[in-house]
């Protein structure tokens, strides 16, 4: 056994504990940690110092991804298997989505220090940037750039709230935005990628059980619709003179409500409106409002914004108003691999196999790499809201399985890049 | 004459030229110009280098007024003529809605001088913060703190966007929220106010005139209406389990436009809509939009709200949401007084009569002071908005109209305050 490693002390909510305090948001409740915010940058400290204080190397690749190693005594890194997570939330979220993975995954690493003392290949931890997409538009930005699935100079040229590009905030990060990107080589030499995640849904609550496989996430993307009409005084301007886009707006959200509805298993969400220029008494101008939609079809996703899109041009034109809509990204239904779906079911026979209508950086990454996810019951059923929730021995039983996941997949390593 | 004052070479175009790149909106087009951000507090430090230029006394008074005053040689100041309007603006708002008023208010003070000499009473002028209510959300904060038309307690409480009160701003900028609130010995001191404001309509437009004579303000309020729903993630949710405050919120922002036009002449607007927390993948857990309501007719104000509110509840029960209002203004329908009206059609023979819909200081103040307002022409008809235009010369029209009405008031002191 590696001397070098202390033994296995920390919990799973003891680490997450250390960092309660980290970016909550007393307007909206719960945790507001967008990527790059203080908050964010503060969980990036506390993950390098715990990975440091376990003799983890630390490396950051030209994406914002943080890379924490435990090597081989050859130093070589080739079919290295990882696992991780992300630290950013949504606005408001809850303090297990992100987070749980990191933690889960530095306690994991030390039950397996415990157990099998100096790997047989080199296993590491990546926290992946702007997963929540919450800042930038752009869910799952970092394993997106790793992999190609979005265009360099587009994200280059995503701009926050407040106007500021995403090349801009990563420069101010430290990251050369010039070299952000796909980045082949990296993605070669890792074996699999393995993500533990608060579970989203009520699967594990009706099942009763405290871990699952994952098997599928639903596909989806998200739209940016903006509602073009004539801004003006809201009490100087009679009702019928009034092309007013917020009452557009508000038809079209009802319209969108009635289009998922009509497509069984359909999901479509208006979770984020913006008037401009947004104030009390004035008719707005423009309105943005960003749409969310998934099914796990992705013709039937297609349809149901095809869908919206038809209904909205016509209740527009019925206000004198326009709609113009943008698509901000979009992700294909994910089937993770089967031969580690199966390896892990060998692996964990207690525990359930359930999809997800969540996106993760695992069902990016799944492109390339054979990649895996595991879910930790929620007994709240709750999801991106303060009320997310993870008992502690569910926790601690979370990272005990991706122990066994990590173990397994290390002695016996069946999978290889692709 | 006296030499002490330059003669007038000023123009309302030449002044307004000079603050036309402060505050600009690069996202929303025009200017954003909220109380104490930094653009206002330019604004500010602009007045007053304009009128110590002209030899005017600046007066800081305990409620954020600037005054500037021209005074007579012993000084006193009772039954004082009093002109202004204000420096800030709407988010996105246009160029004249504010400054026009104070601009002019320079240039009539330097007509008057080439006219008149010394004044046989003091003359000033005033600007008056929040007059928008854009930050803090109640529209002619000023001048209802000096009326004690709002509770100075309610004042310091009231809170941005930003979470800041107002009584933390009003300290962070020079005043001392201890002492904010009613100033009737102030108020008893002026015969009388007059506010040329920009027109927010067509009336000047249809009637082919440069300036008209104010006869009443519409009756408007404020209202926050808070629909509470169940917060939730985007994908993982059904369609069937969802309590979606956002679709409430449309459905009330439709049922609002049909409250309104089922009362003739009743505007009611949604220009302001918050979810929170606000994330494009996140089901909101609430819904804060902002109302604003107006007509002729107190008791139908009130009867439209009551409308909108008996709507509301009925479509948040249906959703599995609810509602809350909360009043945040509520101003009277004003008709300015008679006998100053009169004077005013008497002095500016070719000035037609018009009322608006739009809320003004001069409003408030006319609950406690004769008050009178000219209006000059918008040609776009267009208000709260980069499209609010003047042509150059119905500015120098609007000054000139506001000085001879100055000079005839000045001369023959017919009205005292009430």
């Amino acid at each position: 056994m590696n001397v070098d490693f202390p033994l296995h002390t920390a919990s799973v909510a003891g680490l997450l504990d250390q960092i309660s305090s980290t970016g909550m948001d007393p307007q909206r409740g719960g945790y507001t940690r967008p990527v790059f915010s203080a908050a964010e940058l503060d969980l990036r400290s506390w993950f390098i110092e715990q990975a440091t204080n376990r003799g983890l190397a630390i490396e950051h690749d030209r994406n914002g991804v943080i890379w924490a190693w435990w090597d081989i005594a050859s130093g070589n890194r080739d079919g290295a298997l990882v696992t991780g997570s992300h630290l950013d939330s949504v606005p408001g979220g809850g303090p297990y989505d992100g987070p749980l993975g990191i933690a889960s995954a530095l306690v994991a690493l030390d039950i397996l220090r415990n157990r099998v003392g100096a790997p047989p290949r080199a296993v590491a931890i990546a926290v992946f940037p702007e997963e929540e997409g919450s800042r930038f538009g752009v869910a799952c930005l970092g394993s997106r750039l790793m992999t190609g699935a979005i265009d360099a100079d587009k994200a280059r040229n995503l701009r926050d709230q407040d106007g500021i590009t995403f090349a801009e905030a990563a420069a101010d990060n430290g990251l050369d935005p010039r070299f952000i990107g796909k980045d082949t080589e990296r993605l070669s030499k890792i074996g699999a990628f393995i993500e533990l995640h608060v579970e989203q849904g009520r699967g594990l609550i009706d099942l009763d059980r405290p871990v699952a496989i994952g098997s599928s996430i639903l596909g989806h993307g998200r739209w940016k619709l903006s509602v073009h009409g004539q801004g003006n005084h809201a009490g100087t301007t009679l009702m019928e003179d009034r092309k007013d886009p917020m009452v557009a707006a508000a038809r079209i959200i009802v319209g969108i409500r009635e289009s998922a509805t009509n497509h069984p298993q359909a999901r479509a969400t208006v979770g984020r409106i913006q008037p401009v220029p947004g104030g009390t008494n004035v008719i707005a101008s423009r309105v943005d409002l960003w749409l969310d939609v998934r099914h796990p079809e992705d013709a039937v996703t297609a349809a149901v914004v095809e869908d919206i899109l038809g209904r909205s041009r016509i209740v527009a034109a019925e206000e004198g108003c326009s709609v113009e809509l943008r698509e901000e990204s979009v992700s294909r239904t994910v089937h993770f691999d089967r031969p580690l779906k199966d390896r892990l079911q060998l692996l964990l026979p207690d525990a359930p196999v359930l999809d997800t209508g969540a996106g993760h950086d695992a069902g990016v990454l799944s492109e390339v790499l054979p990649t895996a996810m595991l879910f930790v019951r929620n007994p709240s059923g709750i999801s991106h809201s303060p009320e997310e929730h993870v008992e502690n021995d569910d926790a601690e039983a979370g990272a005990v399985a991706l122990a066994a996941t990590l173990e397994g997949l290390i002695l016996q390593p069946q999978t290889a890049a692709r």
